[in-house]
């Protein structure tokens, strides 16, 4: 007996989603394993096989297939009725882009991601600017076609293929929530914290011993290391598909914490893979409900439990076991000061939980503009420098911690920044839910058991894959719409508290 | 302008060289870093890609570009006739099995290997045997319906898969060549080397520094660390493509020269593959001539080079300086015996220059048998321990080290062992060309410089890449036909010779 339309349908994903573990494994492999000099043969494997889904994706037998399985769309499940609308979301994402487009994306990407680097290296914008002309003229072609095909403003529908479901408008409501909130707040935060000071650490902290101290820490979490991987790369990344899930990390060796919260970040990320539902892992509604949840889970592990007094009580003991450290600095309270300094950095990826949103901030802004010609890439350094100075007030010393210091529009990567900011609200407000249900949450995580954390997680957030709006899902998980409250609830509590016994969540 | 079919073509093939080079380095990643758990994950990215690969190989439009480029062959240059030679013989190759029967056997193979291991673990060929059925009844439909397509008879079509060129009748004409006068030789060697008994070697091996030895080496001989990567696996072999090439090998920390025989194998072929002509290299002229030509020059650097006094001459300060062993079991004169050790072993991984052809022999006539129906699954293991007595004279103790010992059966991999005696055949072959042509050759290994013999081999083999057939490369190369008599030649000199200098291909 043929299969239904839509049971072809599950067939034909089951087969990108094969595609997709492979692509992910060729860039896995190309930051932790390639040799230097095989980045041109990489690059060609990928473009073949990126091509090849968009082709698979973007069939007229797919849409045909859609269609007929729409109409019978009264004899399914919920389930299924949630991965046809994947279904056709991707397929809609795919075949409004040509294929002319992404490749003059991708090469035109390539050659600025090049020239990005060569810029830094000269400390000059002028390399730079006509390469992310180039990128920036073809995104505004994109996101034009994307937001008609979508029926969204340009700005959304680029957005929309990161965290889909939540809107430009929501977004802005959510970070002018912290603009207003937050620059007060980081200036009570670094009072608070002159009042006392944080000793300094010190150490040589090998790679190999960093390494054993992390997985210690990830098989407490329950990370599968028959099924996953923990290596060294220059930026901590995820790749990989539940079953075969790869967290990478960087090692400082001088300081643990930064291998140990970027481990604990991308854990983050690996874990909500690795909960998604099981029956339909090759599926679109079998995977993650976008980057603002990603992100949600990555900085929940890092931010809201990593850097929180419970997990510093668990930690202590493993630090002393695996650097054989001890002294004053490695006392509770030290740690935890440490580990929630506040600092006015002008660079995004040193900055502190308080002052990250006005990072993102920043970036919405200036590249809403981009996007619409109002501002053209000439003035974009002192733009740039302008609003660093008005929303964090630091001046960057030059282009590199100014302007140059992201690569993603480099890449094409608009309206990607308010993943990260979203993404800290939500894992607030997620934090909160959580803390209500497990009251005895604390201390399992002094005690190193993390089951209450993502058992709640799988059941509320990871468990339901694709099938809910991001709004849907946070709605249901917490009572509330994604929004700052919470996020600047936790964040006064954890800055503002005089007293340092505060909670996990705090 | 449109391109032309052939440019179209072109423009095809690099596409699927994309995907082979992306399924390769799945399968390395396999084999070398990928989870234990994550086997079932990576087989479905493989089947997908490969499936993929079939249908980009066998869409109408390849045959139809196929038959327009063939019309305008008197407009093509040389180079640009063979490619299309190739494209065709590919295609050929892959359009003679329908999709349907590759899934099955995919299917049936990867089952005959779990009951292989099973079979193994529990002695029982009763275990494995159905499933070795099914597999040869596929392969049998297979060899049929490719026999049909190609014009030959079925053992043929199978084996132009693996050494296009070579037909049963000259593999059978160099086996028997082989199998009259081994057998003798055998015994004479071994009668020889009970006169000079070996001194064994100990020390304890570490792999860091086996590892260091084998980088000094390969180093010496060009290859390329920007561009490829050396590991470590439970079996020695080859991966990726020109530009990101990848070799493993076994460390065994009792006997050093295990993992270094095992990387020189595998150099033999990385060299090659690094040899082939630049500007086709992601076309199918531009890849290397078969399986027999792989195996002759990782034999040639294995067994030719690799066991020869000149090497040992070179190796032994490096062994010192690495391992820090000295004393009279470390001299010249028994490093040569040590790798020139003949035994009578019934397992074929096991085995020795001089009796390895034997091995080969027996599995050539016994998979003709069982293809033909000749020979049924149930009577294999008695035919195999009849055979190994007379050709080899030693009994395995069980099928474990009978029977049941290689995995290539399971994998439907009939018609492949020739490749490995014929790969032999041509090394020595190649080894008497070189000498006559690079006189200084021994003195330029003792010196660790190898650059005689890869220039030598770059000019004459690998720089054509597909261009010739394998018999007239090697006629190019050597002036004659594949034979034995060159192998013969160089056996009797090297196991035979009562003086211990002999030269390097000796």
């Amino acid at each position: 007996m043929a299969l239904s339309p839509y049971k072809q349908l599950e067939q034909e994903w089951k087969r990108l989603h094969a595609f997709r573990g492979a692509m992910s494994l060729l860039r896995w492999d190309a930051a932790v394993m390639m040799p230097r000099g095989s980045a041109d043969v990489r690059g060609e494997q990928l473009a073949a096989l990126e091509t090849e889904y968009h082709g698979l994706l973007t069939t007229p037998k797919v849409s045909r297939l859609l269609d007929r399985a729409q109409a019978s769309a009264p004899s399914l499940e919920d389930w299924e009725i949630a991965n046809l609308r994947e279904m056709r979301r991707q397929r809609d994402h795919a075949i409004a882009t040509p294929v002319a487009l992404i490749a003059r994306l991708v090469k035109a990407t390539a050659q600025a991601e090049v020239r990005w680097m060569e810029a830094r290296q000269q400390g000059k914008f002028e390399v730079f600017a006509p390469h992310l002309e180039e990128v920036l003229h073809l995104v505004r072609d994109k996101a034009a076609l994307l937001g008609q095909a979508l029926n969204m403003p340009p700005y959304d529908a680029l957005a929309d293929a990161f965290s889909p479901g939540i809107s430009t408008t929501e977004i802005e409501a959510l970070l002018k929530a912290y603009a207003r909130r937050l620059p007060t707040l980081v200036t009570s935060a670094i009072e608070a914290q002159e009042a006392r000071p944080i000793l300094p650490i010190a150490g040589k902290f090998t790679p190999s011993r960093q390494r054993a101290l992390i997985t210690e820490v990830l098989k407490a979490m329950g990370f599968p290391f028959d099924r996953g991987r923990l290596d060294e790369s220059s930026h901590a990344f995820t790749e990989g598909v539940p079953g075969d899930i790869r967290i990478t990390t960087r090692f400082d060796q001088a300081d643990p914490f930064v291998g140990l919260l970027g481990a604990l970040h991308e854990a983050g990320h690996a874990m909500y893979d690795l909960g998604l539902p099981k029956a339909w892992l090759d599926q679109p509604v079998g995977q993650d409900r976008g980057m603002a949840l990603e992100e949600s889970q990555s900085l929940l592990l890092e931010m809201v439990i990593g850097r929180s007094r419970p997990f510093v009580r668990y930690l202590r003991p493993l630090l002393a076991r695996h650097f054989g450290v001890s002294g004053p600095e490695w006392e509770e309270d030290n740690l935890c000061r440490l580990l929630t300094r506040v600092r006015r950095s002008p660079v995004r990826v040193d900055a502190d939980e308080l002052t990250y949103p006005l990072h993102v901030m920043l970036r919405f802004e200036l590249e809403k503009k981009l996007l619409s010609g109002e501002l053209a890439v000439r003035h974009l350094p002192e733009a740039w420098n302008a609003a660093m100075e008005s929303r964090l007030g630091v001046r960057p010393a030059n282009d590199v911690e100014g302007v140059l210091q992201d690569i993603h529009w480099a890449l094409g990567s608009f309206a990607y920044f308010p993943s990260y900011a979203v993404g800290a609200a939500i894992a607030a407000q997620l934090a909160e839910g959580l803390r209500a249900d497990v009251p005895t949450l604390d201390e399992q995580v002094a005690a190193g058991d993390f089951s209450g954390l993502f058992g709640w997680l799988r059941k509320n957030v990871h468990g339901y894959g694709a099938k809910l709006t991001a709004q849907e899902l946070i709605k249901q998980a917490t009572g509330r719409p994604i929004g700052a409250q919470a996020a600047l609830r936790y964040l006064e509590s954890k800055y503002l508290a005089d007293a340092p016994a505060s909670s996990a969540a705090a």
